[in-house]
This record gives structure tokens, sequence and C-alpha cells, in this order.
């Protein structure tokens, strides 16, 4: 199985380029997009999409990302084998939070032109370069063949989770297509601390807000506090967008204290 | 074959994760989306989707809709057998209008914890039990494995076609992409009274309209009424947008009458 | 293994339709989407589209195509059979740039009602006409079984390249989602005269602009010209939007010309 995850949209026949030349090579695959809608060159977003969708595929998948402002230049292209699976990209910190989930065993270089197409363009590696290698991988061909191995992928420079003096201090991950906010602060350090309502401050607006375990366990336009699906702590309106709400957008800090 | 419906969209991982839920559990399953561009919460646009494509589907098909304003309530999750083919999702009447059209044999309540994901989610059951229900009747798990037989699945309550004095009396059940207004009036009531030329009260507008067979019946931008192709009648411009041009929205009444 | 191109968008449940009728008739064919978010009736946009991605592809697939504004008139449903895969769609044009490209060896129009469905709507031959007829081909049925040979299948009148001293005129083909302008001057035209930098006129502005081989090339929102990834001169800004910029649209006049 092949996942895909990228920026290219749905408009344009690009993502079909990338499935023509899986099929082409390995007429078995199974191809399953996770997205296409990320927001154009917006890596952390990439990162976090590709973080919460492959816990829910099988061993042995290949997933296959491509956000990529650098195509072209002297970034480098990389597949990734960690215990569970396989990630191919560029080497721009994308591949890297689902990859350390499942822990990363090696990391090698792409660059044996015998795994790429006969012709490869400098603007769209996702099809000449990165297709044909998750479609090799699929059919068996070792991650080594591909090119050298290299110790030093690019990390991503996500904001961490902090706790100062009974706040836990995190950042707005992502605004999901309901208007819910998604924080970084993830499930670990807030059940420790479980409590019935919370002080949450944002950028533009200051909240105090019940915490509960359903959207619909407000009235509806009301806003709840909540783990969300992924295990990250969201903000949500039942059957409204709270993002819109509370003027809130993925990068904006976020401090939770409890009531 | 398995079918998916949904207010998810596509920008978000959330589609992909169900299917990572399907294939891990059904490797063989041939996955189709519907729509996943349903309007949010809209149940009645789900139930008209749902409805008009299940008809093109073999028999044997599961087909799993979500869409779930009551995700993590006492809400009940369900699976329906008709004659043809399976329903699941939530019990709050999307599923009801199609697989009345096939013929209900059963209807069972989703209890099983053996069938669902091993943790389960107060705001993603699409992931946690719709889609393992799906995979698993696929796979030929019984339906009365699930859970408890129902006899009151809930119905929806969507306008009924009347006739009074000579009009008859419907109700605009969808905008397509088009901008065509699909109205719940079907074939059966108007084949009875084909004419050439019909009055047409919207809220916001009378018409006289001809009645035509193909959009392409009249001068571009011009109006005209007929049998769309899923049995319903159908104001539409010739290659323009006639829900715009009309300000027709779904919920409209609509009277139609022979001139 | 079957593709489907059309302006139907993803919203409504055509295009699921479509493949409900495809895997009722052929369970065993593999799907892809080039794209359904085609400009409403832009034939020209279908044909750049279809030719772009059918390269891609194994030999054998079966192209199914279907931006109409004509259906349900007297227009022909045709298959065209190539050296290398099959085209399906109406005989309107948005077929032909594709399948000259590989070498148009017969077309037959589609008339054979035991190869459609057995009701056949005025609105949507895409599923009823088209979809089964695919479905047929890819299970190894004859193009000469579906109906008449014809020798004139229509020829879109998409504008030529034209060199005028020194000068190459050509046309906006499209637009991508990432706002680069893609015309239709090919590789062939323009790597015999490589040079530095070029002046470019479009309708709205005059640029002087460097030719460079990838996007990132230049400073991040600066303007760059280049062969992009499927052969055709294209003006983009690295990691912003040219069309905007630059008020460029599909259709518009474009001059290229040494400095």
């Amino acid at each position: 199985m092949i996942t895909l995850t990228s920026d290219f949209g749905l408009k344009d026949p690009y993502v079909a380029e990338m499935k023509g030349v899986i099929l082409t090579i390995n007429p078995e695959a199974t191809i399953i997009d996770i997205t296409h809608d990320i927001e154009k060159f917006n890596r952390r977003m990439a990162a976090f999409m590709l973080a919460s969708a492959v816990p829910y595929f099988p061993k042995g998948t290949v997933h296959l990302a491509v956000v990529d402002p650098g195509v072209g230049t002297e970034r480098r292209a990389i597949v990734i084998q960690t215990k569970k699976s396989f990630f191919v990209g560029p080497d721009n910190g994308i591949l890297i939070l689902a990859a350390q989930s499942q822990g990363i065993e090696r990391a090698y270089q792409l660059t044996n032109p015998k795994l790429m197409l006969p012709k490869i363009s400098n603007t769209f590696q996702g099809r000449d370069v990165f297709a044909p290698a998750a479609a090799n991988l699929e059919k068996g061909v070792e991650p080594s063949e591909f090119g050298p191995e290299i110790k030093d992928p690019i990390k991503p420079e996500f904001a961490k989770v902090e706790q100062i003096s009974g706040s836990v201090i995190g950042e707005v991950m992502h605004v999901d297509g309901f208007g819910n906010i998604i924080t970084n602060i993830n499930e670990i350090e807030t059940v420790k601390n479980r409590f019935k309502t919370v002080d949450v401050k944002l950028p533009r607006i200051s909240l105090k807000l019940k915490f509960g375990k359903a959207y619909a366990q407000t009235e509806p336009k009301e806003p709840i506090i909540l783990i969300g699906s992924h295990g990250f702590l969201e903000i949500a309106l039942n059957q409204g967008d709270a993002a819109e709400k509370f003027h809130a957008k993925p990068g904006d800090k976020i401090a939770v204290t409890p009531s």
C-alpha cells in the first residue's frame, strides 16, 4: 500500500501523473490519498497531517509526501525506513514527525538514476523521483539500493510544549475543515491535570472553557475544550466554527491553565 | 466494495484514516468515495446523495455514511441490511432514504467492542466504529454479530410531494455543482402530467418554463425544466447557473402547474 | 486501468455513479481520477489536462473524459483507439490532443445499446454511455463492436505557436493551482533559442525575465521563466502566484523575445 500527501491540489493533473507512474512500475499497488490540500509550501501542516494519519495504516505501507519549496535545488531526496513502514520525500522536515513516532531505523538519499524516471524535470520530482521510489519500495527493492545512507535528515523546528508555573504553553497546529482549533498539547500533558474548567489564552482572546468529551456536550454554537481524535487538546464549537469565532490560526501560541 | 459518504472534506486526514482502518482489517476491499463535501451537519443532503448514488453500485456493496452532529452522545450507531446491500452509520436518518429504496430487511445496533478499534474516541466514530464495521461486513461478518436487533431506526422528515388543485408542490432537495436546481418531485408524478410548458413558483421568482429533455435544447444561458439523471424534476440554465439566477436554495418550496 | 477526467466536481455523486457503473460491469478495474475540477464546459482545459497526464499511464489504459455542453443533442459519442491506449467521450475535441500524441489508429461511434446502461438519461451520458463503454473496453470488448467506424472526429481549434521576426507567439493554456502560467510553447521551439533573459509580453504587462531551471533559483516571490514538467514554457513566482501578480488567464496571447 502507498499513501500520498502533497500541496498539489486536485484541480491539476499532478497527482494523477504520480499515480500513473506508480501503477506503470507496480500495477498491483493500492494507492490512498491522505490529502493534497496542504496549504502551499506549508511544511508544518504536512508534517502534522502525515503524523496524524500514519498510525491507521498497516505495517509495510510506503508513505510518499511532497511539500517542496526547494524542488530542483540541492536539497536531498530521501527514503526513511522505520520499524513499521517507509517514508519517501524531500529532506526538509516533513517526514520526520511521523517517522519518529514509529522509530527510525535507517535513512538513505535517493541518487540511483535507475530507480527514477528516465527524464527528470527540475520542477516535479514528486512524479519523476519520489513516485518511482515509492513504487519500487512497494515492489520489494531494498532502501539501500536507492543511494548512500545518511545520518542527518533535517529535523523540523516546530514549537515544543512547555509547562510554566501551572500553565501549559503550546501552539495551534491546525484548523480543520470544521473550524476545530487543534493544538500540539497532547494527552500525556493534559490527563495528568484533568480539570473541569480551564482558562485559555489565545493571541486575540481569553476564554474560560468547560472540559468535555464530545462536541455535542454543549449547546449548539457553544465552545468546549476536549481531547480530539488524534490525542491533542482541541477547542471546538458544537456545530460551529471555533477558529473563525476566536480568530485563531496555525502558529498561534496558546496557554492553558486550570481554573 | 465499500463506499464512503461524509461531511469531512478532503483537506484533513479524516477520510484517509477511515481508509487505513478499513484496509488494515480487509486489505482486499475496493473503496469508492461518493462524496466528502456534504455541507457540514446537513443530514438532508447526505440522505439525498446516498439515495442518488447507491442504485449504481453492485449487489453486496457496503455503504458507510457519516454526517453526525451527535457524535459521542447517546445516539445509536447502526447497520441496516437491505435486499441489495448494507448501510453503516449513525442512527440519525441519513441512511434510511437509500435503504428504503432497496427494501430494508433488518437493522442492528453496533455495540460489540470486538468489532471496533481497541480505543474509541468520542469525536471520530467514523474511524473508530463505522470503518471497522464496514470492513468486517465486507469480509463476511454477519450483521447480527455487531449487536442487538433494532426495530425503530430514526426516519428523516423530509418534505413530501403533494398535489393541490392541479399543482404539484415539492421542495428543492439539492443545488448541484453546475447550479442545477434539483427537486424532490419524481418522474412518477410528472410523467402523468407531461406538458409543453409549466408555471413554476419558487420563493423569490415565478417562471414560465419550456419542458425539455436535454440542457442544450435551449439557447446558452436560457432556462429549461426537465427530468434529471436521477429521475427528479430539475430546473437548469444551458451552460449557466440556474440556482444563482433564480435565487434558489435547498429547502425552498416549489410549485409546478401546467400552463 | 481506467482514468476519469470531467468538470463534474467532487461535491456531487456524479463521479461515484460512473465508478459504480464501471465496477458493476468490471469489478477488477483500477480507476484513477485525473481531475474532476475542469472549469465547467471548458473543452480547452480538458484537452490540455488529458494530454498532460496520459503519457504517464501504462499501455492499454482506457481514458474516459467528459466535458460535454452538448449532452443529449446530436453530437456523437466516440471511442478512439491509439497505438498505446483508448479514449472514450463526446466528439467535441477534448480527446484529440491526447490521442494524436499517441498516434490515432481508428475511431468508432458509440451506438450499440447493448453496451450502454438499459436506461439512458439525456443529461448524464458519462454514467449511462461512456462509463459502460470504458468498462467493456477494459474487459476486452473490441472497439468495432461499439458502432460504425468514423473518419472525421472533431478537431479542436486551439491556438498554434508562431515565430514572427524573432518572437515566439503562443497562448496561455492553463493556470495551475500554484498560480504558474503555463503556455502552449513547447520545448522544441524554445531550446533552439535558449537564452539568459527574455522579454515577455502578456495582455496586461511586459516583463524581462531570467530563464531558469527550478522555481527556487530566484528569491521568494520573484518571477522566473522555465520549461515546466510537461515540456511547456511556464512563468512562475518562487513560492508565489504568478497569474495573480501578472493578471494572466487561459487564452491570453503571449509573445516571448530573446533580450
